[in-house]
């Protein structure tokens, strides 16, 4: 009887595999030869789930995404303020642990590609419209009185910048930093007697 | 009679070049060959100016870095208030014409090898904790009642995200909303009538 493989846990162990390549070595290391060491099958094999390196680097990119989205949409359930459940929202898109971090690095390797490929460009455009829309009701709910959808805008770009300058260099301080400057935003936008909203509307996407 | 070659003039017509082979190909496409047909000179007479690769990366960088700088040091000599003068300041630093989009692609390259690489890493704490330094003063003159070290930390991390969103795709769209994300944000932290300071404090560096 043949060996049973289960095609959809293969393509996942495959995708992991090459989360921590791009980790310890970024996009220009990821090699076939490499995917296949650190899952431990041979380079053929590979060639079973994924017609190309592209493809895995899509694979990797959307599985790192999808995670992200998740763990965003159980904010929603936690039993906590609103101002608390945005902090909480963002906190899950820090590099502040292992497996985030290791998002964070499939991220720096994506934006470099994305930087000299149109396509991939797109998807990021995608990806960052979609995470602002997330955050709005969040901002609504919490900060009622604020323009939600700049307010969006500047945490998409915050996080995005406080998070890259933390995965480059993970160290604890950087990473209590990191966290500090997102949750000292927050605190400010979100505060009680904050006047008015911001004066600048933005255009939607 | 031998031809005088200027020695800092090619360093920097090989730097040149080197940026617009990464703006192109990112930092994965930067090859010896191609800085070189982009130089219009041999590979042999690279080799004359810098030991290797790795050296010329750093040179682009820092070439970067440096324009960048003198660029803001300027703001300090305009006719204009200190809202004003902090918001020129970050501009300078945003992709919004083909100089700086040229700069972020240098930056977003970095980062991609800065991310599997201490040396590089902490190279880009360096730079960070210097852009800070530079905001401060501004911040200080233009919201004298905010926090301005966590402040410029925000701004900091708020202008490399929303710039590197830009620079990925820089459609005229895209650079419009990065300048306005940020002028939004500058705008509230300047205007009259704002109330307190930010509450979360920030160590240094």
């Amino acid at each position: 009887m043949p060996k049973i493989v289960d095609h959809e846990t293969r393509r996942r162990e495959i995708v992991e595999a090459s989360w921590r390549v791009i980790a310890a070595e970024g996009l220009a290391g990821l090699t076939l030869r490499k995917i296949a060491e650190s899952a431990d099958c041979t380079t053929g094999r590979l060639t079973h789930y994924f017609a190309n390196r592209e493809e895995i680097v899509l694979a990797a990119l959307r599985a790192v995404y999808s995670a992200a989205k998740g763990r965003m949409a159980r904010v929603h359930e936690l039993d906590a303020s609103p101002q608390a459940k945005l902090l909480a929202s963002l906190d899950e898109t820090l590099p502040l642990d292992y497996k985030r971090l290791l998002e964070w690095k499939v991220w720096i390797a994506f934006w470099s590609a994305a930087a000299a490929n149109p396509s991939l460009a797109k998807e990021n455009d995608k990806r960052l419209a979609a995470w602002a829309a997330v955050l709005v009701p969040l901002i609504v709910a919490a900060a009622p009185g604020s323009n939600a959808a700049l307010e969006a805008e500047i945490l998409v770009g915050l996080v995005d910048g406080v998070g890259l300058q933390a995965a480059i260099n993970p160290t604890a301080k950087n990473k209590r930093r990191a966290r500090a400057t997102v949750a000292g935003y927050v605190a400010d936008l979100t505060r009680e007697g904050r006047t008015g909203s911001r004066p600048v509307a933005l255009s939607g996407r």
